[in-house]
């Protein structure tokens, strides 16, 4: 066994601390991850809060994690000690349904072993996630970070850059495309850049004009603060592409409109019922509601490749572990641009 | 002015009665019709009782029209006197959009020109439909009744059949393809012969025993009683295409788990607000709501020429103009297999 710290909480409503972990030792096909840094998605804290009455305590999140290897099993010499790599939000999955075969390993039909409070089938224990000093990880749920990428600010692309990307990729955004970033926070603003980036022109959605600001400087071609009177009416049959990055249920209908023919709403941050749907603005003229789930280990890899080639990374505050509560605190009140970053050399400060 | 006579109702709450009706003189482009048969929609009857406060009076309902031309205003000598002939929901367009275009006349920017109670750009009059005996209708909406194709069984496929066929086409069914007809009536009665015809493996979904027995009858592979305790169970995952033709706003929820990821739900019948629809349904994995609004021309005259081929015609009660109050109300009590059509020859009795 390995033995390392991770921060996490040992029961509803206790606040996240120091605890023992073991990791397995690895197996032929493992890979072992020093832990250099962990981003703080908004799971997390419902992951640590049990907001959706699914977390086995104690659990230890994070799932946004970027690392050094440390050793392998050997495997496919495809990891070398010494690299810079990444692990998102799956540590495996089935790998015989059609949509693991595909590459699209987060709708595996049997549910993939999530990082940080999924199920290891081998061993029937909890995972226990990137807050922490080291990782075991199969080969193929590990991501190579490219040249190029800042260690601490490439952290966040595993969760939310693929969240964004995934969907842009397989609505088959490009050039000329139009799209809509709805929500200007830890996924939206990857999502204007990424956007930006694939050559689509890019209009923000925020309810916040200091956000509505930021998103011009991150890359939108326009920023609208929708709360403001009348913001929405020039804008009717104007995108072929909206992604809702919104983390609660939400009023889809104002933006239906929005949309062109065969154009997608794509849900991206809430899981939860939306309220009623108004059939007639489905209809006329056949638009969609769909949702995406971040994305598979290969779209993943592209990107990472894709964000290094263009220079893209998250805005990060690092944070030291012993801090993650008042940046939990800090996420829930949308007080932080963009996201949070756990250096997790912090680990064994005073110890 | 081409004088003749129309089966319509002068205001809200008042029955269906003889109206004396104007038809233009035909232009250039212009095809008169001596209607033959008239099928009865379920929209006639909302429109006929305002349901959606869109109606104006006195209304003159009927888009499922099949009828032999009378004269030609010569055009492009597409259509020849005698010839059998339909026309469909739309009697114009603005002909200059991108759906336009597109052959999509249904999405047009600016609204197609219904053929029953829409209003004619050129006159600023209110279009009166196809119970009465005669219309006059540019040939650029007018479809041709292919051979084989008995008259009075074939004028539910100008509505009914388009709307049905047009998703079917649109979401690339085909042999393989396994689609389920939520409802089995005037649209769920073709849904299932025609998806059937296009090679797809069909179920149907009813709440009424007997209709699933009529569903095997029409080609159905299977049919499931969605009342019946378990129904759903082991459909999981097993649909690339859901077409629901429930006429009224339902919960979805149910459904969803049956399409396989990158599936379609495709709202046929309702326009109104639907049910909350659950967005983990959607994101696991991938699945998406969208909605579908009859079919263009070139599209109707597709689903004519593909129901000819293969031999497809919805199962009718023909009946005389002076029962369409008694139609009406058996319409809205489902006490139909499948559709009411009128035989236009009965407005003259007894004149």
């Amino acid at each position: 066994m390995i033995r390392t710290i991770g921060w996490g909480s040992r029961g509803r409503g206790l606040p996240l601390e120091p605890l023992e972990l073991e990791r397995r030792d690895p197996g032929p096909r493992d890979v072992v991850i020093d832990i250099l840094f962990c981003g703080i998605c908004h799971t997390d804290i419902h992951q640590v809060h049990d907001d959706w009455d699914s977390t086995e305590y104690p659990v230890v999140p994070g799932h946004e994690i970027v690392g050094r290897v440390r050793a392998t099993g050997g495997g496919t010499g495809r990891f070398a000690v010494g690299d810079l790599v990444g692990v998102g939000c799956m540590v495996g999955s089935c790998g015989r349904c059609r949509s693991c075969e595909e590459g699209l390993e987060q709708y595996c039909r049997t549910g993939p072993i999530l990082t940080c409070n999924g199920r290891d089938p081998d061993t029937g224990r909890t995972t226990m996630g990137g807050y922490s000093g080291a990782i075991v990880v199969d080969e193929a749920f590990v991501l190579s970070l490219p040249d190029g990428l800042a260690p601490a600010a490439a952290a966040p692309l595993l969760c939310a850059g693929v969240t964004v990307h995934s969907p842009l990729r397989h609505h088959g955004v490009g050039s000329g495309s139009r799209v809509g970033i709805i929500g200007v926070g830890g996924l939206g603003h990857l999502g204007i850049r990424i956007a930006s980036a694939m050559g689509a022109h890019t209009v923000a959605f925020t309810t916040t004009p200091a956000k509505a600001r930021d998103a011009l400087a991150l890359g939108a071609s326009r920023a609208v603060v929708t709360t403001e009177e009348g913001a929405l009416d020039d804008l009717a049959d104007g995108f072929d592409l909206l992604l809702s990055t919104i983390g609660t249920p939400h009023d889809i209908n104002p933006f239906l409109p929005l949309l062109r023919r065969d154009g997608s709403y794509v849900l991206l941050g809430s899981l939860e019922p939306t309220p009623p749907v108004v059939g007639a603005l489905l209809a006329m003229p056949r638009r969609s509601i769909t949702a995406s789930l971040i994305g598979g280990i290969a779209e993943t890899q592209e990107t990472l490749d894709f964000c290094a080639e263009h220079g893209i990374t998250a805005d990060v505050e690092t944070i030291r572990v012993q801090d993650v509560g008042t940046a939990f605190e800090r996420t829930v009140a949308k007080d932080v641009r963009y996201r949070f970053v756990i250096d997790m050399s912090s680990l064994t400060e005073g110890r």
